[in-house]
């Protein structure tokens, strides 16, 4: 897979692309990582980018020539066009369903803006998918843009070993993950659950998924409509929660 | 305000806290950003920072004695403790309100896990907020911290100029943004909308909250029920509705 980022900021990238997964992904030759400054394709005396908004109003927003001649100068000759990817809070949220799609890809561009906005004309012509990472305020798209390229790249077949993968299949069950300890089997006073040191292992896998339903019960509630759970297990989260609400009536 | 983020991982953040707004904010002395690596408390031959899991299973777990040991370093003699962020997928989901609160604290440290889990001693003893960027898988804690220190640290009093801030602004309608055009009118045959280039002030602004108001129905609708609009624009906007609803019905 080929990776571009459009940026004004290339050098945020460097400490990241280098890193850990990305970093070994790139070294594999699995992926091309590269940050472009879009200012190179500023063909005017200044190298500007960007110019004041039609209409009045304060901020500046950024010139419809410079990303186009970029991608249009990342695009191999004759190749399919990329998929370009603007990172705006105006964007779909960004699910792991959305990463999937996106990691079939064989070209991605993405586009950071930093605090300006985009010339609608970016949006309507040369963006293929606009995506907001979460309802809150940030900066620029850099920091989301390296966020997606993670969360794609782990996905590209021979980045992960086996025992990371494991980590992936643990969320797909549609549960939190159960607590999880590790030596010393006494730290400060607190002990680690008995049932864990037992070596009985049928009991460990009845004790972890049972850890994991009721945290999933206090903290993500909606997830369990979806998630799949045996009929033994429904019965004892249904009983589960008849305990708390009689609890919770005896403290009211 | 002073945020220490302990990761295995130092090296990614050098890029990031040194550009743009975090960059900036540090020179002014109104942050200090510090990545520790938390091997370095690791008190044992071989630096060993994560280990088997009790009751087994595949993947690692972080030992608690490192993390404990590295947060209790970097808290002040006799100060008071900081507010300790796991960033982890079973979390609360991240929001611009969490953001809001956590920029009034003094001192921040943020724990980045990367595939391996917590030991969950750390969960319960030393961390005081488990958040989640969103549901999607991600190598490490490294990039969600990276977008949550950006969201905290501009909020913060003197980091954003006017410029900057009235982006903020414009979020906190609770509407999506209106489109944005610059320069040139015309660019591939595309033209900027008319009511833009007239100079009519009063129109402008009913055309850009329009435009918001036809976004937001778009984009995401469930933020309609809470944005501020005026009696009229309600009233355009169960108008627009209606003519939605009849085209839909002629096209069946």
């Amino acid at each position: 897979m080929r990776i571009d980022v459009l940026t004004l900021f290339p050098e945020m990238f460097h400490g990241v692309f280098g890193a850990s997964i990305l970093g070994k992904a790139k070294e594999k030759g699995i992926v091309s990582l590269n940050a472009v400054n879009f200012r190179d394709y500023a063909n005017n005396k200044h190298n500007t980018v960007d110019d004041y908004p039609y209409g009045g109003g304060g901020g500046m927003v950024l010139k419809p020539e410079p990303l186009f001649a970029a991608v249009e100068d990342l695009m191999p000759e004759g190749g399919e066009r990329p998929r370009v990817i603007l990172l705006c809070p105006q964007g779909e949220p960004y699910t792991q369903k959305k990463a999937e799609e996106l990691s079939a890809s064989r070209h991605l561009v993405f586009v950071c803006g930093h605090y300006e906005g985009y010339d609608e004309r970016i949006r309507q012509h040369l963006v293929t998918d606009e995506i907001s990472l979460g309802d809150y305020v940030l900066t620029g798209g850099e920091l989301p843009a390296m966020v997606m390229i993670d969360s794609i790249v782990r996905l590209l077949p021979g980045v992960l070993g086996n025992e990371t993968s494991a980590v992936t299949d643990s969320f797909s069950t549609g549960l939190l993950e159960h607590p999880h300890y590790t030596r010393p089997a006494v730290f400060r006073d607190w002990a680690v659950p008995e049932v864990l040191m037992s070596g009985h292992h049928a009991n460990v896998e009845v004790w972890r998924r049972q850890q994991s339903i009721l945290r999933t019960l206090e903290r993500r509630p909606e997830l369990l409509n979806a998630a799949e759970l045996t009929k033994k297990e429904r019965q004892w989260l249904d009983e589960q929660i008849r305990i708390r609400e009689q609890n919770k009536e005896a403290d009211d």
